[in-house]
């Protein structure tokens, strides 16, 4: 016992550990899966689901918690970029302190885009200092990356997810039943983020995609070959995610593709779905690679051929060079102070570079207006 | 590679750690202690104080940060309950996100009672999923308890701290200068909070209480024995705080009255500080475990007679039974839908039970007011 000066170090060991699985069939009634974790008898879920889902799979989910005896409120959210915001984050907090749930045995369930489970994944982690909550993605970007990570957030002060948290789901069930229903714009939305694995990180992905990416767009991941892309790219994207889950270290591979966007998405939101937007940004890393050297001609050829291949439209009429550059600053602010830009290096590598100016932007612009009206004349241009 | 079924762990360790540290003289120019978390050179610090701060210690603080260089925006939050709303979280938010920081290297520094520790902290934890900050608390309740630990908070849909997080500040700093601003019945709210452990786990502390409490109070815990008080608090909540950091269990000593104290001082949020509102929950606690013969008569009368000694009034006048049993129940859900309520079991001993009955409830209402009434024949009614 002493009145004298003292310094404790409180220090702890957190584990952290969800699953993410294939559940065909997850709402039929026999299906126990989506109620493997929390408790089972005499219980309650709090369930938000879009208006997608709502429209395709309400009488399902409802006959399925009927059948199991749960008393659900099931809550629907209005999806869309738009409605990812403080108000809809705190409406859904008032819908679930009203029903309300346990603490820690009784899941919130989201059921959605990739918006919808960034919202309800925050107001998960911060109602009552966090409760669980499971995810079910039913677009092709929460399929293969927004559901699979522990990043929520949701839209403030006119800055994307400038609110949020790492959140780490309880489970993650993956249906591809939900893409069926999707149009084919939400399909290629997601083709961005495979594409953005395939680049940087996977050279079988990108070759896959090649022969076989417009077939499953248009079977909408249905089919056998549509099924291993699927799984090949959430392979991938936990490959990167798992050692670094709470962004500890920023440079991060997964963010090509994520440092023009930002902007490109602020600034055109009615206009670019977030994986249009990083489409842009992965073609305009891709041409600042090749001036680089760390891309070659034929390396940046074979990715505008396989996003033509693919039906995916590049908006360069959106772009302009004051634009990326202000992402890039704000980016910067993200990754404490450095760009940590990540460019291709070769298809299947990356590397990340810290020194991109406003005159090689510039440059990159004019290359890919160029590349639009003249195609193939664009790399005379530079080189 | 294959389309069929597949399941995926991700799993993570995370470490979490912090010095909790007594730092005299923080903001003489010559102590370099603030800024020994994140960047020295060219560097940025968005700085939160309360009113009495901005009162008693402003030009200190701007003082300091001038003289090393650092460009400090200092924000004044009025401190207050009724001011621990989701509409001062998103104020505070949008102050921040115009100055701007760096994500990882420009901690915010929270200087203030445990309400302004509390929101910034869940501002630290919720902007861009997360960013660093330092508390230094200048309540005594900041001091020896909101500050320690790892919990934030705002109210919500009129209930306390209903949204919130956790999130380990990078440092926490003690200078007992501030309590010397603090009235009298700011510095008996925090000895709540003290004698909360020293009945529940430290008969050390209790006697400590006992002959030297009084003293403590009149000299504002300035003098050496104060100081050695302190001390054994903050040790005594790391000891418990520390391995359950993230209240995976949900039954906690430290919620030795904030079980009946919640209902309390939601309802009477005008008249109760949080301290005032635990000592309530104490006594009626106390009550309860005498009439499990979990604690002696004597006993109850020592805390009686400490409790006395302090100058503490118990408001026993806004005690009902409903609104201690709609409580208990609302912290039932909280601790997953069992009790879990803690009673002393002898003095510097807990238990936790899960069996309280409304009747009991009833009883110990009638014998605290009947106790503040008549005094010393108490006990006859109930033996």
């Amino acid at each position: 016992m002493t009145s004298g000066m003292r310094k404790w170090h409180v220090s702890y060991q957190r584990t952290i550990g969800y699953e993410v699985e294939n559940c065909p069939n997850i709402f039929h009634p026999q299906n126990t899966a989506l109620l493997s974790v929390g408790k089972r008898e005499n219980t309650r879920r709090f369930v938000v689901v879009d208006g997608n889902v709502e429209k395709y799979f309400s009488a399902e989910i409802r006959n399925y918690f009927n059948a199991h005896k749960v008393d659900a409120k099931i809550v629907t959210f209005r999806s869309g970029e738009e409605n990812k915001s403080v108000d809809n984050y705190l409406w859904i907090l008032r819908e679930l302190d009203a029903f309300p749930i346990n603490r820690r045995d009784e899941p919130i369930i989201a059921i959605g885009g990739g918006v919808l489970t960034d919202v309800v994944g925050f107001v998960a982690s911060s109602y009552r200092r966090g409760v669980p909550h499971i995810k079910i993605p039913t677009t092709l970007m929460g399929y293969i990356d927004a559901s699979v990570g522990i990043k929520t957030g949701v839209n403030f002060n006119e800055n994307k997810n400038r609110l949020g948290s790492f959140e780490p789901p309880k489970k993650v069930f993956l249906d591809r039943v939900f893409l069926k229903t999707l149009p084919k714009r939400q399909i290629l939305n997601g083709v961005c983020e495979i594409l953005k694995l395939a680049i940087i990180k996977d050279p079988m992905l990108f070759e896959l995609l090649e022969s076989h990416g417009a077939a499953c767009v248009d079977s909408k991941f249905q089919d056998e070959i549509g099924g291993s892309i699927l799984n090949l790219s959430i392979e991938g994207m936990i490959e990167e995610l798992e050692p670094n889950l709470f962004e500890e270290n920023l440079a991060r591979k997964v963010d090509f593709g994520h440092t023009f966007s930002y902007g490109l998405e602020t600034h055109h939101d009615a206009q670019l779905l977030h994986g249009e937007a990083v489409l842009i940004d992965m073609i305009v890393s891709s041409i600042l690679a090749k001036a680089r050297n760390l891309l070659s001609c034929e390396e940046l050829n074979r990715i505008f051929d396989l996003v033509a291949g693919l039906g995916i439209v590049i908006r360069n009429d959106l772009v302009s060079p004051e634009l990326l550059w202000n992402s890039l600053e704000e980016r910067t602010y993200h990754r404490n102070g450095l760009q940590r830009v990540p460019l291709p290096a070769g298809i299947g590598n990356c590397t990340f570079v810290n020194d991109i100016n406003f005159e090689e932007i510039q440059s990159a612009c004019k290359i890919l207006e160029n590349r639009m009206v003249i195609d193939d004349t664009v790399y005379e241009y530079r080189s």
